[in-house]
């Protein structure tokens, strides 16, 4: 932990007991050469146990995770809990209070910026911070997303594909207990970067979720995100009771699946007005058109069949109606024998 | 029809047949001084009957109405009807391109500058050209709206208290006869400019729809909105054939409903991220908060509750999570007995 | 009153006590389209007597008058006073809440919109209501500028050159009960769609301040504020009490000037870096210059002197360095005998 | 002239010799909230004689019209003439600051607003000046047009079918006076707020010219505008000597061309990427296609062909490769034996 | 070929035929937070021979490049070639959306960042494809550009001054073989991070071509742009027939040129409006003023002259007006015996 | 002096006499492809000496630097010195030119860059030549702060503390120099890439200045950059005569101070529109407030009073009356036994 670092903070982590604290980092402005972001930051510790950091806000516009993670710090006594969580509900601070994706200070994707430089921009600097001081106390990291503006998902946890098998059954165990809907594993596309693959290269468990998405709430989706975050503390010990399975859309179970290649992808191939088929959720047949792009300034012109190569349950679906060329529409899922 | 006006048009409004066509606003831009807009204008004829305004994109980001217009002009053949449409499915042309609600050109409300003028902004332009040249020619207007990137609706149609009973009888007649899942009478708050109001004021039928929201479409949302359309034009005796109610979330039956005043609506009154407690339709009982609002920069601190005075089935409720004082977070309605 | 207004309130103008409000002004937005900005409005009334509209943030960064109207409407019991103030501590709400000048919504200078319109932009749409509903109501209205970030101004307050002799004396008395460091008599320039004249015009009247500038405060820039608030409600018999002089920069004497002619103003003639020779309350003989422009794309080239046609007080300078062509950079006064 | 106006100038409209002065028009900014445009004009007049408004940057991105006029007022002595020239090189003055067809800060389109407003935005204020205070003064005006940015022209004048006879003679023989390589007379398509027809209705005379474009310059187009404005003031006998007719590509002649109908004007029918097959003044023959749009998106799909319904020679064409749907591409003239 | 890339493709670069293909470029957006860039690629193969790169784009508003390709991969049969030659049209893709030389998703110049890099902006991500998968395939790349926005030049082809005298050699011959209006040997000023170098020092021939300018086309230019191609190929051997030499502005012979020193640019020394005394391919002597720089703010002051150190024939010159401190106005070049 | 730039210069730094010239920084911009930053820089050399780097502008909206600095070198003759000046008067030049802290190119603090880079964006580029061309030569530099838009501070010299006892010995011997109003040593709480560390790294002395603020001038405040500045020369030997003391708000005197830790800043911890209850230069007793915080959305709401946890003098307060979460709104300092 002598690795060089911008940020400071009021936070004692080996303490006991719940601190509400700040990450401060610095962010010289044009109204304010002297000014500092103050990103909260909570930690509740009691004893000996695991070490759990759960995140939201990575992507500013995901708030089942934020709202979950907000409630549970107000919420939760220490003598609750054994061991430590440390929580931090906007990983993407100025993201999460502009209520976008990116950064609007520096127009980066928190979660392709890891490990983060010493001196590079805010962003950079934040990611820095939590891979160097952060993650080496950690066991696991639930990094908690939703689809964000773009996509609508059932409400899921996620893991990826790993090399190392015992780190793998470690990850589905962990995967499983979060009791989400749907439970995924996945190849990424594009990992450069990703907080996902940091946690996982240092043979930690790192769990993922969608929750939701559209850049909106819904009653069902906290709940799975407030569920799902308790479940867990339970299946690492740190927490006492039974795991509870969340009711979503009238579904009451919770099962694994699989998105085994690209052919599950559907991507516009136009710009347009997109009107899909189906809703999250729902069987579609193998060569069954998901949707169809409309062109508003010919609309007298036919619309564009979008199909994916396979059969699947619709795991998301583009949410905002005007779709760019190249724009994900939507992805399907296969259940899974593991 | 001596009014003028700076907009041209290569329809012909008196000819049978189908013709697709534009109307002509002149848009000169830093980079294209002599630009024209070419908005897509559908007129369908045949024979003698009511003619029939459909217009959708009034605001941008609302899409179940141009997607069934859009649907409905290249399906319909001109024998399938009886008399007159007039089809224009992005009413705010620039703001539905950009997909915003606002016009990106000059920020106007398209529902907020009728009758528009002559020599005004764009959004001016084109209302005045409306008002002077289209509603004239109509019996009635069904204007298509959604709610839009702020707000999520039962997919309903509405229209006003109008003083004139006579009116007011054939209006909700009109209302009832798209067969949307509620059906609404209401007060409008400020109702400077509407493009409603214009047509009320000529003693013609003006309902509304508020289809979706969120700015993104659904199967079932979009499905309200065809079949709205045709048990309409099955109403006016412009095409043969029974009306059919559209199936919502499990409801088949299609209800009348009532605002009856402002005590039925809840505001914001903080800025911060809003966690609603209920889905649109959910019936919310008198005194109940139907939500709270989170401090993203003080999660520590408690939420505020928001609670409206009156009980009521939610009509509407904030899609989006970041809210700022003074947005609308929900809206209650309860049964008529009109 | 019976004139129609887009804006509502919660507070009942006739009632006895303190009433922290609001008005509430439609604002639909892309992301709110049922968007109302609720600007703060606070009446304290007490019995009879006179009544006072009390208003800051005219212009959004001028910053003396809000402060000392927030800490007088927490301060202040309804028993201390006689008759009536009504307080808007931010009138150009938008443009007070961003700390700019104008308003970041419509662009526009509050300043030169009344009486506003009824289906204006969201400016004109408050001075409409303040116009209507407001300026009828009062007696007198004090009007609490400063400076803003463009001009460093000696706290002061202002009245205009009137051709009704018993209103001029009037308005000469209400402006020396303010005791600022300097009372000025000047004529305005630009006068189209000022509050002062709307208030004038109603034979009522208008004092305005300038109470200091630069966007910022200073400790005895907000006690001038403060103080001569109290002194004018001493002044119309609505509070008891002597009135105090305050002090500023070792001065504690309070003076009338007068600006006859536009010989006292000075222009940039040229766009560049401005360094003033004199602080604002200087003494400037005739002649003199009272700073230079250097160009900082030619740093060798001499710089441009600026200098006045009359000598006479600083009264008001440029603050901001950077100048361009056909700005202020200082206008003088002189001793009344008025 | 007892119109209120909110501009002021050091002009003396009245005095023999030249002067060079400002318009000062109020523009309150957020960084100076006394900011004062000034607008440069000047004046050169010498005992009795017509008076001549010489207007250029009526368009900002629009140079041979202001050079020409910059190099006339300097190079001019007034006893070279006989009466009045009243010169403002930069009519929308923000708009020729920028290098922009439209103000920057108002975004209005000067030829669109005339005769302004009293209390409107700076474009109208200035529109309303010079309506109210230059053009009662006038006997002529040459506004010194090009194509700007967007188009490329022959370089030309050009005036409108006027119904008054009369008039309409005495305009032709101001359009030849000017000797462009094109003199042209046509229909406006959208005259709401021009110069012209303001200039027109007032039953004096007015010639735009259109003498290059792409917002650049080129030395044969700066010496159209510089010989033309000469022989214009020639033309009106406030200056002596024989006309010069300024040779353009090789071209030594000045021709008479009219536009009769819409049928000359070639729209872009989708967007992308415009090639044209003419260069300005080629001839095109009856059905012939000027140029074909590319699809930058999808450069494997087939042009898009533009064709004319009428042959002609190419007038002006679009300046920059990018098009929009409505962006007018190429217009068309032939001969005329007026 | 191992090294990591975030791109994938389509495209199989062994195939013979003709294919129509995307790079995807991952694109992660506010609202599509899944989106993808998908640029147009094209690999046309007809069995062994040389392997060609030809890209347009690099900037995104030179426009003869991507024409003359979008053109050619339409147009060729696999069967009129041997070998294979790669086509980009737009490298830069995105600015070539937007019609800018620099992206308008990252702000880089594309020229300016080769070889790329891995987990970059998405200009370096691309970059860093080309670099790694495309660069290694080819013999030699002829690299599209104009002159953009800024800049007027004679259609022409160039190489650099290379130390190495074999590929000197080679890089004279496939610069003749272009046959453009002038072909120029020169200096590159800044040559960091540019294509041209990284393509040079892995010993393999560049040529890039300036085609003409001001964000326009020209019928001739883009004649030069096709036939320049087709002479390649066959320069090549990939492609049987003649070369031709295209016609420019009466000019029928292509000649070599050179700019030995920096004595030949000329720069803007002050802001201002910018009027040339030369076309370009005219020819100036040794101290002649180019052109000379009017000042709008103050129309009355002479106007400042700028004048090159050396005689030449004028390559190229600023395209628009308004110039800024520091802006190249002129270019010269001189014949060459090489 | 082989590593590669980007930068070049007419300046030849061997020469004596005065110099005026630019450095050229490649500026490629979207309307000037080969635009080119022309960077003022002077150079004065007599004879055998000291060489000192005396730079401005290094935030662009601090202006007390700039200004003396550009009075000093038109006024300074060669012959008044011994050794060498090199001045910068604005050293991020395109955030001088647009009066902004940061680079509006890039976004870049140029005082957190260092030692810049040969590739980078724009500012890198200048920080990279200066710290390889520029400083190599220099024996001392000063770079003239002031507090910019944000600070008002005493005008102020000031050093680090730095481990090597002897180049901490040199820092204070040159800091007391300077004979500013106040003299400080301090802590830096963000040093990386600092020019500061850059300079002190090389075993070299770097004096900064904090000269006044809030993006103005004062006269005394100029006066204290002029008279620093040749005491400076004087403490040097490069020139004669005896050091001189500024006045500054009647203190007369040049006192030395510290800020030993971090309990001497105060920070908002909301935000909010600041009041402060002092004066920079003012004593503030341990446990004082300095300020509070009001709440422009509640303005019922209690103010927030920020105090720090140590007493001092006020060296430094907030400027502007808008505040958010995380700005400096004071430091404060004590008196120095050094």
């Amino acid at each position: 932990m002598t690795e060089m670092t911008r940020v400071s903070t009021d936070i004692d982590y080996d303490k006991n007991g719940k601190q509400h604290g700040h990450l401060s980092v610095p962010n010289s402005r044009d109204n304010s050469g002297w000014g500092t972001l103050l990103m909260p930051i909570t930690v509740i510790k009691n004893g000996e146990g695991p070490t759990l950091l759960l995140s939201g806000g990575n992507h500013g516009d995901e708030y089942e995770g934020p709202v979950a993670l907000m409630k549970l710090i107000r919420a939760l006594d220490p003598s609750e809990i054994k061991g430590k969580i440390i929580v931090i509900p906007g990983l993407n601070y100025p993201a999460f209070l502009a209520g976008k994706r990116l950064s609007p200070i520096d127009g980066k994707n928190m979660n392709r910026i890891f490990p983060g430089k010493y001196d590079g921009t805010i962003s950079e600097v934040i990611a820095h911070y939590v891979y160097h001081y952060v993650l080496p106390q950690i066991d696991a990291c639930y990094d908690l997303h939703s689809g964000g503006y773009s996509m609508f998902m059932v409400p899921s946890a996620m893991c990826h594909y790993l090399e190392d098998k015992d780190l793998m059954a470690r990850h589905i165990e962990a995967l499983k207990a979060f009791r989400a809907p749907m439970m995924l594993i996945a190849e990424e596309l594009d990992v450069a970067g990703m907080l996902d693959t940091a946690v996982e290269e240092m043979g930690k468990v790192f769990i993922g979720t969608e929750l939701g998405g559209g850049a909106i709430l819904t009653p069902e989706s906290v709940k799975v995100a407030e569920t799902g975050i308790r479940n867990v503390l339970k299946h690492f010990g740190m927490m006492e009771g039974e795991p509870v399975t969340p009711t979503w859309r009238g579904q009451t179970e919770a099962k694994l699946y699989e998105i085994p290649d690209l052919g599950y992808f559907c991507q516009a191939k136009a710009d347009g007005l997109y009107e899909p088929f189906y809703e999250i959720g729902d069987w579609v047949e193998e060569g069954a058109p998901v949707g169809q792009i409309h062109f508003p300034q010919s609309p007298e012109h036919d619309a564009m069949v979008v199909a994916p190569k396979k059969g699947g349950r619709i795991w998301c679906r583009r949410a905002p109606g005007m779709v760019e060329k190249g724009d994900a529409v939507a992805v399907l899922a296969i259940e899974s024998e593991k």
